[in-house]
């Protein structure tokens, strides 16, 4: 075989064990919030069919979806998101309980020109919780208070989750007397406000050809203050004559009343009118966080109420409402707040070889070990014991064990802390309590 | 949008919460046996480029290989195993210390027709440790003791770790008269031992061209007992002019002497003339492991002893072991030994709604349960009371909390363990405790 050049496919990724060691752990974290707030998860596979795909994710999107090559055919695709395939599996399998709460962390593709500096790329993990079968605020509710109790967890410091409303979102375009179709371009214009601040919105307006006088009636709304309930309920006493306002009010602010017995960080969430969210299906409450030191990085988390995407794919139409939390900007906030620690290894303990002869007693206390759930390592070669003690370090373990001759005859082993440099000598048959009370947990 | 038939893709899979549950608890059980054996973990892209892939399957296994169709080109495929991106990670990553302990859990992809029914797949996870950069018999005992420990882990009863060398095959061939280019005609003859039986490896040899002599004579070989040291050393003295089979003995030698020390399993594992593995980058020690009380299964785990792999690419050749533990066998393994167990949620209690005017103290006495570290839902809306109880216990949550009006200005609770029917009251200052002491942990 001639040599190949060894590369990692453009826009993806190789974890490897520092990174995957902290991803581990954030996984493991956000299984057990899922969990407590009583999500379960699934898993569907990296394939669809392409026409479960096909006709959700709008034009843009849908040019980004990942095909497969098959016998000359193309039928199937790499999945695109969650949601879609949730939306599959609920209808496809008619006895999964209602509402069924579930939480999925699986990679999605994306045939994009990846563009890493901004963190996109062609494969990533994409975690969500969805609540499907149930219309009540209730359900809205509790998606917003894991929201708060996951991020609240991560140690980012303060933040904010941004609650709109899309029905709010159509009443200000009814109210600054626009017809529903233009319900469509007023969003992406708002959809931008993050990026391009009020007066970029008002510049998208008048490019989706939005006249002065809706345009300006349009951004005076878009001024209102953010807040919690009292900011919902200023707008829908002020708007009280457009319908889908005091209709979107009414169904925000019962979702705030759940909050308010619900969430431990009710402080966190606002009631915001520049937050539109860009995806087509939402059809009620829409949200996003964000990190409060770190106002330019975007989103950690978007969702929203969708209560016709089911209906796709059955006769029978489903509520719903669910979130995405963005993995890859949750780990690039913890490393910009000098969070993200990390270590290449688990490793708590290393057992040295002294010597040929060493090899049965160094093998026997790594069974020990072991058995008594220490998580240890023996180095393979009896090499000069400072070079094995400079592998350790240089691997991340902090302990390591070794036994000289004299030792050996004294039924003594020494356990030397390589983050300190101290020694200890341990009797034989102390070992693992002695190991376990210096070890990293 | 017209209504589109929900369908997995054939060969895939959905898991649903149940299966899901038990799969996340697996990953879990193997993580923390890996990580106790200072192995770490990585993830590789789903797609790699297609020159990674090839010339490393054998033209059978190429043909299964899935390209992706992109922009009319393709030059990208879905990963087939784990051990070529492995290969090319350890490559590609100069600084990884050495030896190199890793494990890594991910879906792989066939092109392939799927028999479902025989447990082939177009979509499967697979769950490989490896130890590259080391050539020490040790690291190979290392993979051992670790598979052992990891079988004796699930509850699967009794079972066998067999054993062979790739020297000690090919030293057979030679034994028997026959070229170095018969090696691998004869290898393949021997991989179908477990399906067809000493007999059916005659009928392989004959279609294989092997004549008589070389055919009766490799039988005879075949024939000798399996076992422990004491079949190697056997076989070592009956053979000792025949120097591959003298190097390949020595080295499983050395190999059990570790075990010896290493593993609290050793007497799972035998020496097994019969054992050939079917890939071709093996080199040295090859292993699989089987239950005994499902002895036509197949095998639980392969691996072996690959030391060419790396260099493909890299000017540097490194010595690798490593074994691959097969996720859907040891589902299967459980399921048909009743082991499997499993529920579809992990819930520990769930609070219901008397009436409308009970959704505050059920909310708050829902964050107090979460907040205490409890899993815990609500159901979201103020149903009869009976129709409640019964969702929860369809769903398989074992606990439920409620509060009437004449307990509500008592401050009292109502916990029911749906299991046993009981009800018992308690204080609301005691909910946390009480309720833990009665969850299922």
């Amino acid at each position: 075989m001639s040599r190949i050049e060894p590369r990692t496919f453009r826009g993806a990724r190789d974890f490897l064990p520092a990174e995957m060691i902290r991803r581990e752990g954030l996984f493991a974290y956000l299984r057990e919030v899922f969990q407590r707030h009583g999500f379960a998860p699934i898993e569907t596979p990296a394939i669809e069919y392409l026409e479960v795909l096909l006709g959700k994710y709008g034009s843009e999107g849908e040019k980004l979806i990942y095909p497969l090559a098959y016998k000359g055919g193309t039928t199937a695709a790499l999945r695109y998101d969650l949601t879609v395939p949730l939306a599959r599996v609920v209808a496809q399998y008619r006895d999964l309980p209602r509402p069924f709460k579930r939480y999925q962390m699986q990679p999605v593709w994306r045939a994009d020109t990846p563009t890493i500096h901004q963190g996109r790329y062609r494969e990533f993990y994409q975690c969500d919780a969805d609540i499907v079968g149930e219309a009540s605020p209730l359900a809205d509710a509790e998606i917003l208070s894991m929201i708060g109790e996951v991020i609240a967890g991560l140690g980012v410091g303060n933040f904010t989750v941004r609650v709109n409303h899309r029905a709010v979102l159509e009443g200000m375009v009814g109210a600054a007397g626009l017809p529903p179709e233009a319900n469509r371009a007023v969003l992406r214009a708002i959809d931008k406000f993050d990026k391009v601040g009020l007066a970029g919105v008002e510049k998208e307006l008048e490019k989706e050809g939005i006249e002065d006088m809706p345009r300006s009636k349009l951004l005076d709304l878009l001024a209102l203050p953010s807040g919690g309930r009292e900011a919902i309920l200023a707008l829908a006493d002020r708007w009280s004559g457009e319908p889908r306002i005091g209709e979107g009010a009414a169904e925000l602010l019962r979702i705030w009343q759940a909050l308010e017995q619900i969430s431990p960080d009710l402080g966190r969430f606002q009631f915001c009118l520049t937050l539109a969210r860009g995806l087509d299906y939402y059809t009620g409450a829409v949200f996003e966080s964000f990190i409060d030191d770190l106002p330019h990085m975007g989103s950690l988390s978007g969702g929203g109420r969708y209560d016709d995407l089911v209906g796709v794919f059955s006769e029978e139409s489903l509520p719903a409402v669910g979130t995405t939390i963005g993995l890859d900007r949750i780990f690039s906030a913890l490393e910009q707040l000098g969070q993200a620690g990390g270590t290449p290894t688990r490793t708590q303990v290393m057992v040295l070889q002294f010597g040929p002869e060493s090899e049965g007693p160094a093998l026997r206390t790594l069974r020990r070990l072991r058995q008594s759930g220490l998580r240890a390592e023996v180095w393979y070669r009896p090499e000069r014991l400072g070079k094995q003690i400079q592998q350790a370090d240089k691997r991340g373990v902090p302990l390591v064990l070794f036994q000289g001759p004299d030792e050996a005859a004294a039924g003594i082993w020494t356990l030397k802390v390589l983050t300190s440099g101290e020694q200890i000598q341990i009797p034989e048959a102390d070992l693992e309590a002695r190991v376990r009370a210096l070890a990293t947990p």
